[in-house]
C-alpha cells in the first residue's frame, strides 16, 4: 500500500536511497527554528490542523479554494487544511488578546497544506516556521523580526555568502501608485491590489507583458523600472536599517522594491530571503498585516501585526547544496557487550543505571556473537562499549581513543561525560 | 469565528482561564518523550496525518469506518485523517525493511485523529507517544519495551505509587479459550475474536450480561474468574518479568489477565499502564503484532512487532492531579534596561551579543519608562537585568541574588553560565 501523492514519509538514518525524508534532518530543523525563537523570547501556540474553510475565505476571497486541500466532513462542515497559519494566529491573538502583554511574540512549526492539480514532485504538505510580533506598529519591531530571520539562517551555519534579506514596501508603492494616478475607470482599491500584482510577476513575466498591464493601469514599465532602480528607502524602512546596522547585521539586508509580496493583506513593510546563487525559491518571506486580526475578529480586535514564514523544503535543499547539514549519527553513548550469557542480568541493570543517569545506550537483545556485538557498537558510531567482567567490574573502551578502562559499575557515569 | 469542535488550541503562558490548552506543557511532554527514546536507542520517524482509508480498513474491517475521521478528496480519493499510528509504521517498514538492522526501535509523536458522534468535551485529536520494536519474536524484546514504558513514565516524576503496568497475555488466553473448546456452531477464529471482546470489557460490562455472553461461547464466568485470580504466567511473561527485575523494575510490573486490548490484531503479549488510584482510562497501552506487517504488506514481508502509545491526554491530566507539572516560565536570561535613549543602538548591539552566545534575551521594543521596563523584567523572570552605564559599562543584576555587578559588554556571557 503505497502513501498519499504529494506527502511525506520521514525515516530514520541512515535512508533508503529512494524518494523519503529524513526524520533526523526534521528534527535537526525544527530543534535550530525553537532554539532561535527561544534567545529572542518567542513563545511557542499551536492551533488545529483543520479549521472552517471559511477561515480561510474571509481572508483571502473564494479565489483560493482552487489551491486548498479542502473537503465536507461527515457533519457537512467545509474544512480546510490550514494552507498558512496566520489566519489561524489572527483567531487565536483575537480570541484571548487580553492576556498578553503587547506586544507579544509568538512563533509555530505548523504542518501546512495545499491541493494543487498534481505535478510531478510537488509536494502537498511542507512544515513552516512562522513567528510573528502582535501589538507594536513601529518599525522596531520589524527590525527584531528580521534580525531573528537573519539569526535563524545564521544558525545553520549560512552566511551573507550564501543568503539576502530583500527588503521592501507596500507603503513605498501605495504612494507611487496613488501619486501617479490611475486609470480611472476602476475602483482605487482593485486597481492598486492589481498594480501590486503586477509588481509581483515582474521578475517571472516578460517585460513586454508587463508593460501591456501597466500601461492599462496607467503606467509606464520605465517610470517603474526607475522607482525600483532608485531604491530610494522610505522613513520606515531607514528606520529598520538603522536598527538592523546597530545589532551589527546591516549587510544582510538590501532595499529591493521588487519584492511585494503576492498575498493580498500586507499592508507595510515586506520582505523575503534568498539564495546568492538564485538556485532556489525564496527561503522566507513575511511582512505586515495590520489590518488582519481586525478583519478575521469581524472588527472586535483591531491590533497591528507582521511575520514571516520559512519553509522546511527549501531550506533543507539549501542546506544540502551548500553542504551545511550535520551528519546525523545516531548518538549512542554506550554499547554494552554481553559476551557471556551468565552475565546478562547484571549487564541489564547496567543498561538501567546508565539510562537513568542520562546516558543513550544500547545492547544486543538476543544472544549474538561476541565480534558481531562488537561490529554494531561501530555502525552506530557508540562512543563507549562497556563489557561486565565480573559481577563487580566493567570494562569501558572509548572507540576514538581506544584506552580502556577496569570500572565499578557505579563509577561509569563519570567517563562519560568527558 | 471559532475553531472546530473536538480540536485545540495551544497557547503561550500564562494562560488564559478559559478553555485553551498550554504550547509549553505540550512541549514539555514532547521534549521527555524524546529524552527517553534517546536514551533507549529508539529513533525517530513520522508519516503523512493523511492516508488512503484502506490502509485503516485493511486492518480493522469496515467497522472502524464509523470511528474515523474520513472524507473524499478532490481527486476522488477516499482519505481518512490517522486514527493510530501502527498501519502507516507497519506500511513504512515493510516499503524499506531492509535498510535497517533487525530488530529496529523506532517512535513517532504523531497527531491521531477520531470523528465520533460529538459528546461534551470529548476530543477529536490527541498526540500520541508511538514505540515499537520491529523485528524481534523473543520476550526480551517485550522487556526492553515495557522498560522504556516505565522509565517515561518515571522520567515525568510518577512513580511506582502512581502507576502499574498490567501484564498480560493473548496466548494465555488462546490457550485456555482452545482448551476448554468452543460453540460447534462458530468458526473459531471469530468465535476467539468474539471471546476477546468479552474480555476486554469484564470491568466495564455487568456480571450478569457477560455471564450470558461467555455462556453462548461456551464457558462460564466462574471458570473465566478462575483463570484470572490464578494470574499464573506464561512462560513468556515469565521470561519478561524476570528480565525487568534484573533492571530493578519488576515492582511495575503485575501479571493481570483482566488485560486483553480491544484492537483485534494483537498476538501475544498485552499491557496496560494504569494510574493507581484508578482515577483516569489507561495511561498507555500496548502488545504484540507479530501478524500486522505480513497483513499491510499483501504477504512480502514477514516481520514480528510490538509497540505501545502513550496519548497526551491522560498523561497531562494525571500529571496535574499529582502536581508534577513544572511552572513554564519564559526562561529568560536577561532583560536588558534602556533607560536613556542615547544607548538603544549600543544596546541593541549587546541584545545582539548575548543572543549570538545563546542567551535568551528580552528588551522593550519602545521607549518605556524604567520602572515599567523593571516590572516586566519581573514578570517575565530573567535570571538578570542589563544596563548600558555608559558605551562601555554594563550594570548587571542577578534578580534573585541582587548581587550587582559593572562590567564591560564582552564579559557578560561568563556570569550567565553559572
Amino acid at each position: 500500500m503505497e502513501r498519499l501523492p504529494g506527502f511525506r514519509d520521514f525515516y530514520p538514518e541512515p535512508l533508503p536511497h529512494t524518494d523519503v525524508w529524513s526524520a533526523a534532518a526534521r528534527q535537526y530543523i525544527f530543534a535550530k527554528w525553537r532554539e532561535i525563537a527561544r534567545r529572542y523570547n518567542f513563545c511557542e501556540y499551536d492551533g488545529p490542523p483543520l479549521e472552517p474553510l471559511e477561515l480561510f475565505t474571509t481572508k483571502s476571497g473564494d479565489e483560493i479554494i482552487g489551491q486548498l486541500y479542502n473537503f465536507t466532513d461527515k457533519g457537512g462542515r467545509q474544512i480546510a487544511l490550514r494552507p498558512e497559519m496566520t489566519p489561524t494566529l489572527a483567531r487565536m491573538a483575537a480570541a484571548h488578546e487580553r492576556q498578553y502583554k503587547k506586544p507579544f511574540k509568538w512563533f509555530a512549526i505548523p504542518q501546512l497544506f495545499r491541493y494543487e492539480r498534481q505535478q510531478k514532485g510537488r509536494l502537498r504538505e511542507h512544515f513552516q516556521f512562522n513567528a510573528d510580533i502582535i501589538g507594536e506598529s513601529e518599525p522596531a519591531a520589524d527590525a527584531e523580526l528580521i534580525a531573528l530571520l537573519i539569526d535563524t539562517l545564521c544558525s545553520f551555519g549560512l552566511t551573507r555568502a550564501d543568503f539576502i534579506i530583500r527588503l521592501s514596501s507596500r507603503n513605498a508603492w501605495q504612494q507611487f501608485f496613488e501619486a501617479k494616478g490611475t486609470a480611472p475607470e476602476k475602483a482605487p482599491a482593485s486597481a492598486a491590489y492589481e498594480f501590486f500584482q503586477v509588481i509581483d510577476k515582474l521578475e517571472r513575466v516578460p517585460a513586454e507583458e508587463t508593460g501591456k498591464k501597466l500601461g492599462a493601469l496607467g503606467f509606464s514599465l520605465a517610470e517603474v523600472n526607475q522607482f525600483i532602480e532608485s531604491g530610494h528607502p522610505t522613513p520606515e524602512l531607514e528606520n529598520i536599517v538603522q536598527n538592523l546596522a546597530a545589532r551589527g547585521l546591516r549587510d544582510f539586508v538590501k532595499i529591493d522594491y521588487r519584492v511585494i509580496r503576492g498575498l493580498a493583506y500586507y499592508t507595510g513593510v515586506v520582505f523575503e530571503a534568498f539564495d546568492c546563487q538564485g538556485e532556489f525559491r525564496a527561503i522566507a518571506g513575511g511582512g505586515r498585516y495590520d489590518n488582519l486580526v481586525k478583519l478575521m475578529s469581524g472588527g472586535k480586535v483591531d491590533l497591528p501585526a507582521l511575520g514571516f514564514g520559512m519553509g522546511d523544503v527549501v531550506l533543507l535543499e539549501l542546506l544540502r547544496a551548500r553542504k551545511l547539514l550535520p551528519a546525523f549519527d545516531s548518538g549512542l553513548d554506550v554499547f554494552i557487550l554481553i559476551e557471556d550469557e551468565k552475565f546478562r542480568p547484571a549487564s541489564l541493570k547496567l543498561v538501567q543505571d546508565l539510562r537513568s543517569a542520562g546516558a543513550a545506550v544500547e545492547y544486543s537483545l538476543m544472544p549474538a556473537k561476541p565480534d558481531k556485538q562488537f561490529k554494531r557498537a561501530q555502525e552506530l558510531k557508540a562512543s563507549f562499549t562497556a563489557k561486565m567482567e565480573n559481577h563487580s567490574t566493567v570494562r569501558v573502551r572509548n572507540l576514538k581513543s581506544r584506552e580502556e578502562q577496569v570500572l565499578a559499575p557505579a563509577e561509569i557515569g563519570r567517563i562519560l561525560h568527558h
